[in-house]
């Protein structure tokens, strides 16, 4: 329970935070200096090797042409200038798809909002239930929700039918999305050049044979099974241990290299070290010496145990990447069982090779199910039990109640200006601090429940957090903040009261979700754009730390989308929206502004500064659909618990075949759909295949996917050789390197015509 | 409540009617004249063509041989004596599974019973709780079940031991029996000879093209895109009109046989009739030149429609039966996705020609999701509101309520004999009739719902009359019997109390269900295997309506094993048995008796009687093993319900674990063994393909499956073709063309060493 003064701090303060990040951005990006940090994408792309505004001295690192400054917002109409297509093509479907999401959100609401404020909000407001109970505590906020209009008023009506024009606008608008999204999909598979996945299967779970090794028997089954299109086959090696090796030689080549840098600078003096902890302490040795010596050790060491992992038959695993002769193989060996014996010889499409989670590959069936337990009843426990802390922070949202509990506290409360500010930051900030931590818990727990992609890690913990923050967040918000005004009746009521005890108390909770938006929202995506964090570290990491090439290029870390972490507190923006839509419609209008800002950053994001790990072509957006089905499941039984309350009872059974029908699209939708994104239909196939055989008659594909799925370890090691850094960007090939690497294409129109994001400016500006 | 006397009393009641309809159908089914009823299964196979004891004159139709009467119960052992491989060979693989499920049951609850009356039995007569107080009314049965430890006892630990033990038999024994029944399947798929169904996929939802016929168009697109397999395609027509003249047609032809009998009998009276209603009134005329007109004039019509049909575009349903050159290709096919739209060339395995539900074929995507919303509200409404009556019939098990309500009543049913009566008997029998009469209209609703295979429609009757039982039979006997009781406090509980209320009057139900079990379990089977039905329309039939062999072979009616009604009753006792494990364990030996009398009398019935329409090859297992599982969780959720009431909460979270690790067992069973009921393993296609073109290379395959699922009116009329009855199985041929149709194999090893029932007597008794 706030007062509409309340809320106008709040967002005062929230609006000048998210204003102050978004101007420091405005500048701090034209900045040469700040050149990687804000525009690593084209970098990576190799389109990019040093900054525009560069100058000489000084203006090497701060812009003085302070005509720019004078555009310093135009980096908003520039995030939405670039046309879909070319962003798929320059940052890949899952992101262009991602900020699609952000879209939908303004698609849904707009219209909804629009509908409320003209006809929910009058009706409301002219109800006047709440002046007229002179004893009740109420706000200016709650005369324009449906508190408003008293218990068994006959205005729920209106309230009722509107519940159903919102759900089927939502329908509407989710099923035209799933249906664009899937048509993005195909498309995007239709025109990628050929890839080695698209020839590949994972198979897991080989039977072990005890005449034939893994490679023989895969070989003799595939040959046998798949007789016209099996074409042949990686083995799949434990190496772990290898790959910890290398990694460790490549940190001591990288000090090898600073130190022969120093050398150079200053041949005089011989670089030395300690030996002990850190540096800190032990021998002092010749570091070049050293870091040789150490070198020449590990790759004997490595040598050794590459040389094992080759021959013994222990470090195979039971899997392997079977390639065939063409797609249409490739989609009838990943679609159909294998065996009679369902739980060995799995197949299903390979991943990107870079998607690969290879640590997974080699658990067995009756292993996966036991991790697949325990780790249910752990997120069980993670997610019911967290709760306890949040309770305690939540209840000083409310001070009245602090005032009633603790008095003495009154004065130093009362004080209007801090009142506002505890009520306007403390229950978001310290929500915040919590869900930081969270979401590295849920990928290590997605990881041993055995997901053999990268992408299938970050889309599990998606849904996991999604649970969490559900439970958590909004329950949590709702139940607790009343459990402390309520507690004695509530421990008292049966756990399935819950809809109606919820309900009830989700008006009085408005205040608080507005609060939450704009910290959370509005303050948060602002201070995404601003990437405090990636500032800092590049410049420490620059100023201390880079030796090497290879070091810039970490120090640059432009990250990628975190769908993990992101995509759940878009969901958790849905999820208010539904349920505040028909209950408290001024929640709308800061929703519908995080939308846009979101979408606006977020674009921007991905068309400078993230680059993807992997490419799984919108593979999540079945996830993201099935969320947004439960939110409206949710906000559908919530208004049932509340009216229910409302003496409304006989009119609320009109609500009842609303959740019903919402089920039922959620089938249709899963039918209509979800195949495209768990199968491959065998006609695309064909197509594919044959045009590239009438395109490519010659090219050997057996040459092409030889070495595709290889572990990173076992691939040709100049990937990891270092380059010396004398100068910044020298050395162009880098770029090119990673660029092959990555997988990008390497001309794409965009490229071709525009180039940077500079060449936006200037389109834009001709003079 | 019920003492043990009432119990006692039911018993005697129900085993003598049992004994009674065991006696009654030992002595008819050595009667020759019942012959045709008792053993219809030997007469559809051809190894039978008349029944063994004819004597001449008197004895043609009473057995006067009276050493046989003495051997009366020897169909028992005879029932147990066929091995199971014979069993499959005779009956089919669904009929041998089916009576699998009654052995399940003594699988489960003879080791469950041995232990609870070892282990829980003295536990709960030892306390003594309802000894000491006074003023409670129990019966002795009451002494024998969880409800005599008194609330906080420390013996609740022992029961929650033995709910860990069964449970984890259970699993055991569940687990072990999919196993074998999944080998089952595979090897009966295995060892099947050439079937149509083995090459054909079924395609529906063709896309309409505007330059292609339906034909056209299939062919051209699986000539593309499944190139290297594809053979031939058959065209469904909607020929349901077409199928109504045929029937007609059938009937008129049937009418004629019989007058030109009657005529040839007596050539002097010209057979007369009249044309109105049923033969009643209406002009006479010669009833062989009526006929032989009438059938003419259908003749005619028939041909116009046939014309029509396989002109008229409209005709041809967007469907077909896609054939292919080897079983791989055709297991490809049937499981992989055809293109991009999933909604449209939906392919899956074609079910066997004689499975297939034609009307069903051509229901399109979004209708077929539409009918299953529809469907699914009706079929809520119909478990849900049928309750009302049901709780009028079962208030007046409880005598007592209605001596306190209606006191006037009270001399009457104070008679002890009456009252046991009564309690005995009504409550099962008034249950009966409403249940006779449901599966009636749920299998009009699976049909409705657009299931494709008859196999599918009763998979689909059985879950949705199971899903009535449980909450119309178990939940509404448990709850409205109490309710009449606590009526007042009921009303004002909240939903959720639902298991700690159900869970409270478990124990209190307990003399009930025992009733029941005996009345529908004991009695009912017993009935079951006398026939009455059968053997009454038989003969009614054989003395008035016989016209025709034709008429003889549908009198003789075998039936079916009518999977959708009996399953869910057997589920029925498995909850039943599940829920009273550890309550009232005294309930389990009347189950353990139900289930080894069932286990005895279908496996008689599926020898002797029955004659399977289809053949799905134990697709129902996985259905049967999710109702278990189900049935599993619910008896853990009720236990733990009822402890939640007996001052025992802390006791009752060592509970909680157990529905989880059930819900984790059905999805280990599910990922291990459903696969195999779902899919068709390439492997096992591939080895078949090869070995039936070593064995049969110059098979024609096309020729093999050119009429294989052309719609049955289609198919060569001779098959319908008549012939006149003079005598009793002159003419074998009829049963030897009926066995072709049916696609039994012709020679079993079964068949030629015993041969028929009577066989298997002369085996067992040597002298």
């Amino acid at each position: 329970m706030g007062s509409l003064n309340e809320i106008a701090v709040a967002a005062g303060i929230n609006i000048s935070s998210a204003l102050g990040f978004l101007l420091a951005f405005a500048i701090l990006r034209i900045q040469p200096i700040n050149d990687r940090v804000y525009f690593p994408k084209w970098y990576l792309k190799g389109t990019r090797s040093s900054p525009r505004h560069i100058g000489a001295g000084f203006s090497k690192f701060v812009n003085a042409d302070f005509s720019t400054y004078l555009r310093f917002l135009n980096w908003m109409p520039a995030a939405l200038q670039m046309p879909e297509p070319e962003l798929i093509e320059h940052a890949g479907l899952d992101a262009a798809v991602y900020v699609r999401i952000y879209l939908l959100g303004l698609k849904i609401f707009v219209p909804i909002a629009l509908l409320a404020f003209i006809v929910l909000v009058p009706v409301n407001w002219s109800s006047g239930t709440l002046e007229h109970e002179k004893d009740l505590n109420y706000d200016e906020i709650d005369k324009l929700s449906i508190s408003n209009l008293g218990k068994g008023s006959k205005r729920f009506w209106i309230h009722i039918g509107m519940a159903y024009v919102f759900t089927f606008w939502t329908f509407y608008v989710l099923f035209h999305e799933y249906k664009v999204i899937t048509t993005m999909r195909l498309r995007f598979l239709a025109n990628q050049s050929r890839r080695p996945d698209q020839f590949t299967v994972l198979v897991r779970n080989v039977p072990p044979d005890p005449d034939e090794t893994v490679s023989e028997h895969v070989e003799h089954f595939f040959a046998v099974n798949h007789r016209d299109h099996y074409l042949s086959h990686q083995i799949v090696y434990n190496a772990n241990a290898l790959a910890g090796l290398v990694e460790k030689k490549k940190g001591l080549k990288n000090w090898l290299v600073y130190y022969e840098n120093q050398h150079a600078h200053n041949p005089a003096k011989k670089p030395t070290m300690k030996t002990g902890l850190w540096g800190l302490w032990g021998r002092k040795v010749d570091a070049i010496e050293y870091y040789k010596a150490e070198i020449e050790e590990l790759c004997k060491q490595e040598d050794v145990e590459r040389q094992k992992v080759m021959s013994d038959p222990n470090a195979i695993m039971p899997a392997a990447f079977v390639s065939f002769k063409s797609q249409w193989g490739a989609a009838v060996c990943a679609q159909t069982q294998q065996t009679s014996n369902p739980t060995v010889w799995l197949t299903e499409w390979a991943p990107e090779p870079r998607d690969v989670y290879w640590p997974n590959l080699a658990i067995p069936f009756v292993e996966l199910s036991v991790r697949r337990l325990i780790i249910s009843v752990a997120l069980f426990f993670l997610t019911f039990f967290f709760m306890i802390p949040i309770a305690f922070v939540q209840s000083l949202a409310n001070l009245d109640e602090i005032e009633r509990l603790l008095p003495f506290l009154k004065p130093i409360i009362e004080r209007n200006s801090l009142k506002s500010v505890i009520q306007g930051f403390l229950p978001g900030i310290a929500l915040k601090i919590f869900l930081i931590l969270l979401p590295m818990f849920l990928m290590t727990m997605s990881k041993m429940e055995g997901h053999i992609s990268i992408s299938g890690l970050d889309r599990r913990t998606a849904s996991t957090y999604f649970m969490f923050l559900f439970v958590n967040v909004f329950l949590g918000s709702v139940i607790t903040g009343t459990a402390f005004q309520q507690l004695d009746t509530f421990i008292h009521q049966p756990a399935n009261k819950i809809p109606e005890t919820v309900g009830e108390s989700i008006p009085m909770k408005a205040t608080f979700f507005i609060t939450y938006v704009m910290v959370d929202g509005w303050a948060g995506i602002a201070a995404e754009v601003l990437r405090l964090k990636p500032l800092v570290m590049f410049h420490i990491k620059n100023t201390f730390l880079v030796r090497t090439e290879q070091d810039r290029q970490q120090a640059m870390d432009p990250g990628s989308l975190d769908f993990g972490t992101t995509e759940p507190r878009i969901q958790l923006y849905f999820l208010l929206g539904l349920v505040y839509a028909v209950v408290t419609p001024i929640l709308l209008p800061f929703i519908i502004v995080f939308f846009s800002l979101a979408y606006l950053v977020f674009r921007h994001q991905i068309i400078n500064v993230y680059n993807q790990q992997y490419e799984s072509g919108a593979l999540f957006w079945p996830d993201v659909q099935t969320r947004l089905i439960a939110a409206l499941i949710v906000s559908q039984i919530l208004l049932l618990g509340l009216l229910s309350t409302q003496e409304a009872e006989k009119s609320t059974v009109a609500l009842l075949p609303l959740p019903v029908l919402t089920i039922w699209f959620h089938y249709v939708c899963k039918g209509r759909f979800e195949p495209a994104y768990v199968k491959f239909p065998l006609q695309e196939a064909m197509v594919k295949d044959t045009l590239q055989r009438a395109n490519d008659p010659t090219m050997s594909l057996r040459e092409y996917l030889k070495d595709a799925y290889v572990h990173p370890v076992f691939q040709k090691d100049d990937m990891y050789e270092l380059v010396a850094m004398d100068e910044e960007e020298k050395n162009p090939t880098v770029a090119t390197k990673r660029q092959s690497r990555m997988n990008t294409p390497a001309e794409s129109k965009f490229n071709s015509s525009v180039g940077t994001s500079e060449g936006e400016f200037s389109r834009m500006h001709p003079a």
